[in-house]
């Protein structure tokens, strides 16, 4: 299969008008008046985020779910998304793979209605490395942004955290399946393919004062936050929202606290962690319970600066070594 | 230098009032009413597209620049983008490399006007695989696609074919450089900094019917153009234009007129390829002439589809087995 038969057969099916039916260099969208435009890129490479050899269904929902839990954060609903495809040369990704990775995208895309702009394919390099630029919008001037946390505010976050980093120990064979096969696949759900918590555009966009996506460590992520507004933060450690499957698991852990802090500097859990007025609490569980998605207060904005405390199950302050991951200092 | 330092340092200083400081996960644009966007997405993939190793000004060059290229065809003027760096690891890249990107990125910026939105980093694959999505706005409606041209029209192209292809194999030493060093220098800043056509996005929005850039390979991106628009073409090799250090090289090798056919299927041009109607003939050498920009008139848009001819020195057809670049086809 060549590249411009993938791009005819398998893409072009997945466009819509904006993508001119993928003939075009570029895409052509006329913005709808009253809305701003959010805009977010996100990669993934082989075996750093997506395991070595992992070409089909999985990894395309990993690659648009992930770019879409930050729309979600941002209050913005997906329109489009513009593709890049850098393909491994050693191994051969076969046709049946790309028709695997095309129905993948078909699947998230007609879950959460939005259409393929446009894009590239390459080759070259010795890992698939994937990238996608997601454009979403917001009713104009509505974005929720990182920086924009009080100090007092609540810190709420969606679903449940530490999840997606068992699926991934599963996903590499680190971590034996349990016996549980209901727990070892709601693990493995959780990593290969996140919900992006677009359910929440309309809450966030109405209480939230800050907002960003846990991708990088609910620890890191929350530090970014506080630092983008310029304020600190506080969380409790026994607030931190587990599913039952995690926290069984973790009860059977020989250091169950020491990997309960691993969970929660993990990343991938694509949920929504955000800062919001006291006075909103009640109208936020209200939300949550029509929703029917978990929304847990864990902790509050403080003043002091550039700080995460962590508060631990005797009231210690808990440190990190390491609060999230950090790209170039594996290195 | 860490991943936030990187980004805080030598990018955030890049970035437009859209770009929110960088400390979002998304960009936040606000369309400007009676203008389309034009989106484009184009990777660049060590050792494809840039010499191996190369990590510096040219090859954030390059990354701009072909993907300014497209725009350009489309008549579009930039107002940003966004960025996905994903570095290799087992060749450290250092910090002087890093500013060096960050020099190129805004050497380009300040030429042509427009800023860093956002993107992001990673790291893991052999190679530096580097992605940008270029945002553009022409007038309502005023988009030059790739499919408009019309059976009779002339095919224009601009500038001249086949120098960076020249400097690409100086480039990568696979010729020796001739003994004219102003030559030299001509075709190795012909392949690291071809120059966008930005200048012609008035007079394509004007007469073009169609048009895109020469990335391919000229024969392969006016097959592009001639299957969009669901008609044919008629080149004439004599017709093709070619810079005084090029047409001087040619008349040196062993087999100039295969050479010359080469050079039609390189790619790496990014001049623009474009129809237009017989009566604009006058208007574009006239902005030829102001802009200062060659453009020479090269062909016929036909009624035989999808079939690129190609007339030769002695009006014979003359047929390619390879038009240009395809991506998978190489394996």
């Amino acid at each position: 299969m060549d590249e411009f038969s993938f791009i005819s057969e398998l893409l072009s099916p997945l466009s819509g008008p904006e993508g001119l039916g993928l003939l075009d260099d570029a895409a052509l969208l006329t913005p709808r008046e009253g809305y701003d435009l959010v805009l977010t890129k996100d990669s993934l490479i082989e075996s750093v985020h997506f395991p070595t050899g992992q070409y089909g269904v999985n990894t395309a929902h990993k690659l648009l779910r992930s770019n879409l839990s930050d729309l979600a954060a941002k209050g913005a609903k997906p329109i489009g998304y513009l593709l890049s495809l850098a393909l491994p040369l050693p191994h051969q990704i076969s046709k049946d793979e790309l028709c695997e990775f095309a129905k993948g995208l078909e699947e998230v895309q007609s879950q959460y209605g939005f259409k393929l702009f446009g894009g590239d394919t390459t080759s070259g390099s010795n890992k698939l490395v994937i990238s996608a630029t997601l454009i979403g919008e917001v009713p104009t001037g509505q974005m929720v942004k990182r920086g924009g946390a009080n100090i007092g505010d609540d810190i709420w976050v969606s679903g449940t955290i530490g999840d997606a980093y068992i699926g991934l120990k599963l996903a590499l064979g680190d971590e034996h399946p349990t016996r549980d096969a209901v727990s070892n696949t709601f693990w493995l759900e959780a990593y290969h393919k996140p919900e992006p918590r677009l359910a929440l555009i309309d809450t966030l966009r109405e209480y939230a004062s800050a907002s960003l996506d846990v991708s990088d460590g609910l620890i890191a992520d929350i530090s970014h936050m506080a630092k983008a507004s310029n304020c600190g933060a506080r969380i409790k450690i026994d607030d931190i929202p587990l599913s039952q499957h995690t926290q069984k698991w973790l009860n059977q852990q020989a250091d169950s606290y020491g990997t309960l802090k691993t969970l929660m500097t993990a990343g991938d859990d694509y949920e929504v962690v955000f800062s919001a007025a006291k006075s909103s609490r009640d109208f936020i569980n209200q939300a949550a319970k029509e929703l029917n998605i978990r929304l847990t207060k864990i902790g509050k904005i403080t003043d002091v600066k550039n700080n995460v405390q962590v508060i631990g199950r005797n009231g210690e302050t808990v440190s990190f070594t390491k609060t999230g991951y950090n790209h170039f200092s594996k290195r």
